[in-house]
């Protein structure tokens, strides 16, 4: 074969690859939203023989050799040698773990993920305690057949976010501790800001009149979006020009919906606005789990909590809820919405308080697989460390230990991406402030503004490069987690008067 | 191969079949209700994909030469032999045609669905014309390669309703022309049925909230059926139990969303109560046209539109337009939704003048596909056979030959079916009305009763039988047009007092 004819052979391959993944992604989708849970069964034993199918398509011999020759080809595009790369790293990690193993811990996460509901749902930790010790110990065992000379914890942590490990992490959440415990400590001394008017009745139906016109002022456009409900809010892509996001409404909580239909479009437009170079293959697919959090974060806090943005659409939520709103001022609204205060539970956590309920985690999982945690009473370390921390008493394992689902399938390593999300987001506001008036054009409804800048120095990119090369092209410098810290500092210093 | 690898082998076969009409099923309902048309040539050039692979896999030789071996073994169980007899039947149909006349014939599908498009925006005959002259001629040519000796228009009509041909439907539609056609004229002359309530202004959002009343009430359960809204209602099923219907909502017509949603649930429940033998198979794709649309018809028409139905369900609709129904007696609500009155649309027909429009498209589909009529100026045609048999004045093409998107994509052979299932329900009534008090069952809120019996008698079988022998199975006797005919007779002498 010619150059040629394998680049040729390698483009058919990804095409038929990306006509799986675009009818799985689908068929997945579709049960998360609408699809009757009676044929559950039957579509999730056809989705695993058509997961089959992907995974020998991407594990034959042939397109591996292919893979092999064409990433390291200098002759070959920039752009073909990383997917090839990208491919082949993505087949090796999952070649390596025998079969059998692999299908045997299958089972054992979804054992496990049933033993995790009902734990939670009697709030008793020593019901998911024995299935979470055997999950370590069998991800500690797939990891080994790796083979690779790195701390397993280390490998877990660069697979989530490509270029990390502990030593960076424990820098990073050391500044986060150092600087946030005592910065909450002292907005929880001082007055609090008034914020019970958010959580009166807001009727559902109106609720999602308002979320039409907030989506059109984030210029979500529906011709390469929708929007649906869900239990738990996400973003899922099938193309550049096909992205769903979902949202949940809450009855007695007027913010819930909003800030995460905002953070959601986030998500979605690091996948709309990708080259045509990254659509339908690997390139798309998410260069890391922090970059997308960055995304995400930044749309929620960084653009969305602000009084810019809030200028236009604050005057139509108001419209939409008088007997709420009409007397609260645009800006008590927005000290409401940006209220620092430690609680229990993560997923509600609000921008100051956020990263430390991850740094617990992120403790923990290292405590797990470095020797120094057992699963054995992980209840009580975990509410030890929400008390030193937070200062908050964890009331049950329900609000505590089992309050996320991520450990009961297996997913250690990837909680720290949530707090490095945000953190990234300060730089990239940073960067984007020296070209653009940010608050001018949130102001005057130019929501595309940002988001053109956005799309030239980070969303075009896909996977084409690591991290810390994005962070590196979109800021001039690599990361530093004090502009997050910085960032946080002054404006809880400025919002509680401290 | 022993008898029992080659029937493991079969069922793996199958089983793999039915994991990409699965997926495939689920990308193409999606894209009909909610996915954003940015999206859709991506997702077109992967489905195209798939269906390849499913194209493949369904007519390989070493699977075609299996379907041949165990279709005819009398050692094999029926629900093998009938499946693999459909499986063999399907692949023949297919492979007969040349792939680049194929591949060509689609082009040309696509083209001409465009250009019906374009001439029923303009109101245009003479747009589509070309188009309509070339797919009569392509469909020809691809009949012609199955060498049969059955005229072609039979083996089209057979192919959508098995047992069906040329000499049937004549007799059928003789009868169908010769007592309607009389009786809608005496209906015609006699006092008119008020019915100008039902077109006022029904909010949207207050007919989705009776809509849920509605499927309750026709206990079409959420655990296995889901409704969503589209430009153009139908209904999909993935497997027994998870069944998927649509609608449209008008807000100046308070039945067309209600009398529709009934007419899908009947389509519905057909493939929901299918036994076990036929999930997943060939045997739940609808064993001809004509059967499946006489459920829905059922449902809508001799249930829906009755007394009985409604005593229960329009004191709902009452309590929730108030504004247009209260004055309104449950006697003026059904007169009004039974009208029959000759229009110009086949889809917005009443039952009285439905099968009268079939007539006309039945006996144009005959004329082409004979020689009596060319595509030439028949507009004129169908105009002059619209004042002849219905009695109305065309007054252009987009109401009159352009109105329907069949002919388009050369769906020839299927119109008639669509009046046949009206029939055909009439003898089922008939036959469940010595078995169960149908009036009593809807009044008593007891819809499962009546779903029951379809059950045990139509809906099981799936595609196990022909019609003909479904039609025996449950009623006791061939098919009888008079059945079908006395009843519309009857129904509409009493309803205007003739």
């Amino acid at each position: 074969m010619t150059l040629d004819e394998k680049i040729q052979k390698f483009k058919e391959w990804q095409f038929a690859r990306s006509a799986y993944v675009m009818a799985l992604g689908v068929v997945e989708l579709d049960k998360m939203t609408i699809a009757p849970r009676g044929g559950d069964a039957y579509r999730d034993e056809r989705i695993a023989y058509l997961s089959g199918e992907l995974y020998s398509l991407s594990t034959k011999k042939e397109i591996l050799d292919l893979f092999k020759e064409l990433k390291d080809d200098e002759h070959v595009d920039f752009v073909i040698r990383r997917q090839c790369q990208l491919y082949y790293e993505e087949a090796m990690k999952n070649l390596v773990v025998p079969k059998e193993e692999f299908v045997s811990y299958q089972k054992l996460a979804n054992e496990s993920y049933g033993a995790w509901i009902q734990a939670k749902e009697k709030s008793d930790y020593s019901l998911f305690e024995p299935y979470l010790k055997q999950i370590v110990e069998a991800k500690k065992k797939m990891y080994s057949y790796r083979r690779k000379k790195e701390n397993l914890y280390d490998q877990m942590l660069n697979d989530y976010e490509p270029g990390m490990n502990q030593e960076k992490y424990d820098a990073f959440f050391t500044a986060v501790r150092d600087r946030l415990v005592p910065l909450i400590q002292k907005v929880q001394a001082t007055k609090q800001i008034e914020d019970g008017f958010l959580y009166k009745h807001y009727d559902v139906e109106k609720q999602k009149r308002f979320m039409d016109e907030l989506l059109n002022y984030l210029h979500f456009d529906r011709e390469w979006g929708y929007q649906n409900e869900t239990e738990h809010p996400f973003t899922t892509w099938i193309c550049e020009n096909d992205v769903r996001i979902t949202t949940k409404y809450l009855e007695d909580n007027v913010i819930s919906a909003i800030f995460s239909t905002i953070h959601e479009s986030g998500h979605a437009r690091y996948e709309h606005q990708c080259s045509p170079d990254c659509d339908g293959n690997v390139l798309s697919e998410g260069i890391s789990s922090g970059m997308h959090e960055s995304q995400s974060r930044l749309v929620e806090n960084y653009l969305g909590r602000t009084k810019a943005f809030w200028v236009n659409n604050y005057p139509k939520l108001q419209e939409i809820f008088p007997e709420n709103l009409k007397d609260i001022t645009l800006d008590e609204f927005m000290d409401a919405v940006n209220v620092g205060k430690p609680g229990l539970v993560r997923t509600e956590a609000d921008e100051l308080t956020y990263p430390l309920h991850i740094y617990i985690r992120y403790e923990i999982e290292k405590g797990l697989f470095n020797g120094t945690y057992t699963t054995e009473n992980l209840n009580e370390v975990w509410n030890k460390m929400y008390k030193e921390i937070l200062g908050v008493d964890v009331p049950g394992d329900k609000e505590g230990i089992l309050q996320d689902v991520h450990w009961s399938s297996g997913d250690f390593g990837y909680f720290p991406t949530y707090a490095l999300g945000s953190a990234y987001s300060a730089q990239f506001m940073e960067a984007m402030r020296k070209d653009i008036n940010v608050e001018k054009e949130l102001e005057e409804n130019h929501f595309e503004g940002i988001m053109d800048w956005l799309k030239e120095h980070i969303h075009q990119y896909g996977c084409l490069y690591t991290p810390e090369e994005v962070m590196l092209k979109a800021t001039g410098k690599p990361f530093d987690v004090n502009i997050y810290l910085d960032y946080l500092e002054e404006k809880y210093s400025k919002l509680y008067r401290l």
